[in-house]
């Protein structure tokens, strides 16, 4: 593959916070109707104006910057005393004992983590199963480091017991070779959390067929009512090789720290650490501290945050569903997946058109699956207000450009 | 190349910063006479106790964690109003003008910065010149991405004038199909500040092959007095394609902020940022508003930070010349790069004894070139009284290990 075929695969046209770089200078001519007047939103990542950082994380960093020196340059994988406070909190939170000093490693975001942990088991020719839709990085990230996607369709339409991925078509893919499989739960984009049935399979299956798994569990703490989270890490049969990945960028809005965390195999573990060696060194000194506060946040302030969010959800999918748009309800996360109707546009002209006329950015449905291509995804973390505006005037866009 | 074989060749054991990590368990049976008692000085890196962060650097990333979600989330090549003030100050600095919106990025350090633009230039058999010694990282990175590393000498022994690079082996490995050339000036370990004549003849040479040229210039404004220093960017003859990397870890001591920035063609920016949306989507928001101090210290700020590391580098020339040990003088940056008598141990064991028996922390040569099998780097940025001690226990250490 030649740098320029490498980097096509890798455009970031669409990806979510990019939008600023569009060129929007000739979308006056293909618009219908009129602009539709509204507060901008960003429906491509949270509004961390809308829902703050956790308390303290600020505080943290300023105690962090006058720590110095030791706080400023850590072990690659990150400072000691924070790994052992961080690996017991997540020992508590997955019901998976964690050994801080082997099987931990605190990455820039959860996308460096994703990053290092696909470098770390992909290499020319390797089999990675990709779950689709899925975060669009996956894919992505597959490609770069030459390995080859076998996509894994999952079903989030339908009713709750219908819907997962493909247990046959996952198992077939582990038999043909499959080494690394990698998906999300709570599932970006559509929100859906697999079952504990479906978590128990794959690590059985992925054991016996002896593949590597990255699960993403960047949404874990946010589920809504009544339902139910099944760790990876804690299935009793599980492959010898896992990564699972979280941090506090999304229901703690810390993302403006870059922080992220790998637990698992300590053989993936050191692999990955040496990789950050070479990619950033570590993750950001004086950032490190402000995970002193996660899953140590003042008692309620989860609950309060997850509820305003189910109350932001809900509206949602009340517009979209009142809209006749198909959207499945979100278990955990704050994202939302609605389909839109047959458009006399493509849908990267209609998401261009959303920012232009009517003041909304949302991401492609494409950028999550290639299939995906009547689909867009909505972060609702956001002022309710601003939302509810927000997804009226999609539902306006959707009937003023109606095939 | 095997996932083994990769991560292999990314053995971090003995890199700088990681020294926690060994296991001195075996140390005791092979000690040579009494432990050197003093405070413990890790040269692996600065000290940014003894050198703090650049005045304002905290309040800067306050007033950034104030500013909320446009802080927190910028597009992937950094916030837009960031680059352009950067743009503009490195314009200043550099001789050459830099265009904020397309030929800059900002990266976590300068590490990532040298991560992004050597994966944006060499893929499976990308032969990239390499210099010997020079930035440890600079040989893995290739290897990583599946190029071939051409080794380039530098000589950095001799009197000034015979010092640099071997222009004929340059040229020659252009001539045969080398695409990419990295090297850093000041040079990393030796401080070796390329000559105006060296850096025009790059440029020319690599203008005549296309050869792309990467120049880690992270030391570019700790310039010992009288010393000249030629951007490369600025020459009027130079390649296509090129990327110069600077940042504020080391002089400014910004390190724990993990801030650096690229500058150069535009289309290799390009591929760096959509790079950078797979490895770790931007530098932390809030760390980037860091680098409104950069350039802009109060007035001399800077004359003094590289007075009194002139000081220090001068006091500890002096101490290894009296006791014999080859040293060039750095010209810029602050590290030094002795050279051991011959030794009853190897290189990986003294560096180990060293830390057990004297309390100083050191990086074996060998991470800069295979062939500096006995040199030390010594990051001498360090409290001054504690650097002075700690060289003196290096010398007598010499002297107990001597063959």
């Amino acid at each position: 593959m030649t740098l320029d075929e490498k980097f096509m695969i890798l455009d970031a046209d669409n990806a979510p916070g990019q939008e600023v770089r569009k060129n929007t200078n000739d979308i006056e001519s293909i618009l219908q109707g009129e602009k539709l007047n509204g507060v901008l939103v960003d429906f491509s990542h949270g509004d961390v104006d809308a829902f703050p950082p956790a308390p303290g994380s600020d505080m943290a960093w300023n105690t962090g910057f006058e720590r110095g020196a030791s706080q400023a340059y850590t072990e690659y994988r990150g400072l000691a005393d924070i790994r052992d406070v961080v690996a017991e909190r997540l020992s508590l939170f997955t019901g998976h004992k964690v050994k801080a000093d082997k099987e931990l490693i605190i990455t820039p975001g959860t996308q460096g983590a994703l990053f290092m942990a696909l470098g770390a088991t992909v290499t020319v020719g390797t089999k990675v199963a990709v779950v689709e839709p899925d975060y669009f990085a996956n894919r992505k990230l597959v490609t770069f480091f030459g390995g080859e996607v076998i996509p894994i369709p999952l079903e989030y339409k339908g009713i709750l017991s219908d819907n997962g991925i493909d247990m046959t078509k996952l198992e077939k893919a582990f038999m043909d070779d499959t080494k690394v499989f990698v998906f999300s739960t709570p599932n970006n984009p559509t929100g859906l959390v697999y079952s504990p049935d479906d978590i128990t399979k794959i690590a059985e299956l992925a054991a016996k067929y002896k593949v590597t798994v990255i699960v993403d569990q960047l949404y874990s703490r946010m589920l809504y009512r009544d339902e139910v989270f099944t760790h990876f890490c804690s299935c009793d049969i599980k492959p010898e090789n896992f990564i699972t990945i979280m941090g506090p960028s999304k229901t703690e809005s810390l993302s403006g720290f870059r922080l992220g965390v790998a637990l698992g195999t300590s053989k993936l573990i050191d692999r990955m650490e040496r990789l950050q060696a070479i990619v950033s060194l570590r993750a950001s000194g004086y950032n490190q501290a402000a995970l002193y506060t996660w899953f140590n946040e003042p008692s309620g302030w989860l609950k309060k945050r997850i509820a305003e969010h189910q109350v932001i959800r809900d509206c949602l999918l009340s517009i979209f569903g009142a809209a006749n748009l198909q959207v499945a309800t979100p278990q955990g996360g704050s994202y939302l997946f609605p389909q839109l109707p047959p458009l006399n546009v493509d849908l990267n002209t209609f998401v261009s058109l959303l920012r232009y006329q009517a003041n909304v950015i949302v991401t492609p449905g494409t950028e999550f699956a290639p299939s995906c291509t009547n689909s867009i995804r909505l972060n609702f973390s956001q002022d309710i207000k601003a939302a509810i505006s927000a997804a009226n005037r999609i539902v306006k866009m959707t009937e003023m450009y109606r095939l």
